[in-house]
């Protein structure tokens, strides 16, 4: 049994992309299918294609849909690396980005001037992407150019446009209705903006934690003496929200938290320094979701992040962060709205993967995982 | 450009295995070439096929001789990770094992009856290897079943038999033409045995650490607060073997030093026990060139192995290490001798990797690895 797939790179991550119809010939779930292809259950992956870290082990599944505007559906697979299992909950804002230059190569979309926009749809989350590759002359680049950090070698420019993103998890922009609300937490008023664009974000300005607005190098130490109260912030966001029932019921994940403020005179190079917790912990860059929900409370009057950021924010958005600026942009067009990030793409190889026979009972438990 | 290679685990190891010709294709030296293929310079090599550890970090060159009795060359690559550089000062014995299997694949060498024997030939070492691969009825099985410690897959069966490994690096098995030495270090006359096959190796005893043979869980702790002395013994051992004109000047791999001593009565799965050190720490298992030499010893009358595993070996060794019970074995034919172990092997994915377009002087100086 042989199944073809591109492994190519989107932004910062590994991603072996196949087309649905030919995962379906394998004739078995993708939940066991994914796990054996990659080498799972096993820390190493060493007997699949999978790289044994969380940035190398995904998936993403394409669909052309018959009709509409959308040119290609993908679905995003977090494939497990210990365990032969397969996380279906999330999108990853870096495997996105394969799939218009997957379109291009493909012969799917046929390129057309400067820039080439496919309108993407990930099934995991509902969020239509368009996405803007390069295509100079109306062809896809013979030599590539686009940098980004975290990648030492160029790629294809890819844009990633979430289209009209707000709401996509409570239903509006300002979940509580208002632009910025006081959440009382380890004996200080925390002044917030939480909004729901990407994903739930709940923004605290750093000068409530006491963090030297001028000196953005202090602010990890200043903010990991204070994970918990600021956990106890985002609990209580999560329930104003409507994400939880209590903040003890609240998600690890979910919403994320956000540390604000505006850049010094000496530092004029971004509108914005920021700093993301993620898992509990400060986030070494941004991760794209987040980066769509700043942009957005950036333009909505009223937020933290509208004052930050000044009153006339341009569509491009420059955001300081542990990694460096990362700059976001916002397009209006017949109607809709686009927030997005630009990323760079690259197919790296063309393969045809050999999935082993599965016969007799020993392989069968296999497939299934159970043989560590 | 593009370039066919199979991704094909070998043993513990994963690697990629390209035909010589299909790499002159590209116009550029390969200490070039395949650290831009593999995404290096870069700890995640994210935009390249490497996996970013040393164990998937490797590359195999094949070439079919013109004529004589070597079915296949093939040629080691180290690839670097965080260096856009190639070591190809060594084998590696894990990688060995794709070779024979690749020429079956591909139609150059047909099989014939349960076991097919490629006589393979590595350039880096001038080592020949036969190999033995499990074809039963004549031909490769389609459901793997062939299991190995440390991968959890099954894969093909793959023996690796070196051929007349004996002095390749010395001229001698024994090079200081006795089976048994005395080594003064640390105030204690060590008993040793110094041999060179597969690779230069000095066995001491464990008992001469004052190690417990009855408990070879507990070696680990003993050996670890002797490292010094036991590499005050490697580098006479150096000397002794003429591989360093002086012990300051002895090399940090070469020789390599193994700790052996007899199984107790109550531990009968095995026919020695042995713990190496690799780079000065113990290893977690054993090298295949180690077991090689260590194989040999046991057959060679007078050295520290021969005495502690018994005056007459059977074709098969087992060895005791901290990862288990490693076998390897003996066969004498046509006046020739082979020692070896065996692997399991399987072929990963058929590959054509992307190699970017190299124009201007920004790609240029990327496939120079100039450019993190």
């Amino acid at each position: 049994m042989k199944i073809e797939a591109e492994w190519m790179r989107g932004g910062t991550s590994k991603c072996w992309v196949f087309e649905a119809e030919h995962l379906q010939e394998a004739g078995t779930s993708l939940d066991m299918l994914l796990p054996r292809l990659f080498g799972s259950p096993d820390p190493r992956q060493i007997d699949g294609v999978g790289g044994a870290t969380s940035t190398t082990s995904k998936a993403v599944i394409l669909h052309r849909p018959a009709g509409g505007d959308v040119d290609v559906e993908f679905t995003f697979a977090q494939v497990g690396i210990e365990e032969a299992a397969v996380d279906w909950g999330s999108n990853c804002g870096n495997c996105s980005a394969v799939a218009g230059l997957y379109a291009i190569e493909k012969g799917w979309v046929t390129p057309s001037g400067d820039t080439t926009r496919i309108v993407t749809r990930n099934t995991n989350t509902g969020q239509v992407i368009v996405q803007r590759v390069a295509t100079p002359a109306g062809a896809l680049p013979l030599v590539l150019d686009a940098q980004m950090p975290g990648v030492p070698f160029p790629g294809h420019r890819v844009g990633l446009g979430f289209q009209d993103p707000a709401g996509k998890t409570t239903g509006a922009l300002l979940p509580t209705g208002a632009a910025t609300d006081t959440i009382t937490a380890g004996g200080t008023r925390w002044t917030v903006s939480m909004v729901d664009a990407g994903a739930p974000v709940v923004i605290v300005r750093a000068e409530d934690l006491g963090l030297d607005p001028a000196r953005y190098d202090s602010w990890r130490t200043g903010v990991e003496l204070q994970l918990d109260t600021l956990d106890q912030v985002r609990r209580q966001a999560a329930v104003r929200m409507g994400l939880a029932p209590t903040t003890a019921e609240a998600a690890r994940a979910i919403p994320k938290l956000a540390i604000a403020a505006a850049p010094t005179q000496a530092d004029p190079g971004c509108d914005v320094n920021v700093m993301m917790l993620s898992m509990g912990r400060p986030h070494p860059a941004l991760a794209i979701t987040g980066s769509i929900a700043l942009t957005l409370a950036a333009r909505t009057p009223g937020t933290v992040l509208h004052t930050i950021s000044g009153n006339t924010p341009g569509p491009a958005l420059r955001l300081r962060t542990p990694a460096g600026v990362i700059e976001t942009w916002s397009e209006e067009r017949d109607g809709t709205l686009l927030v997005g990030v630009d990323r760079t793409a690259r197919t790296i190889a063309t393969t045809i993967i050999h999935l082993p026979e599965a016969s007799g009972s020993a392989a069968a438990a296999s497939l299934a995982g159970a043989t560590l």
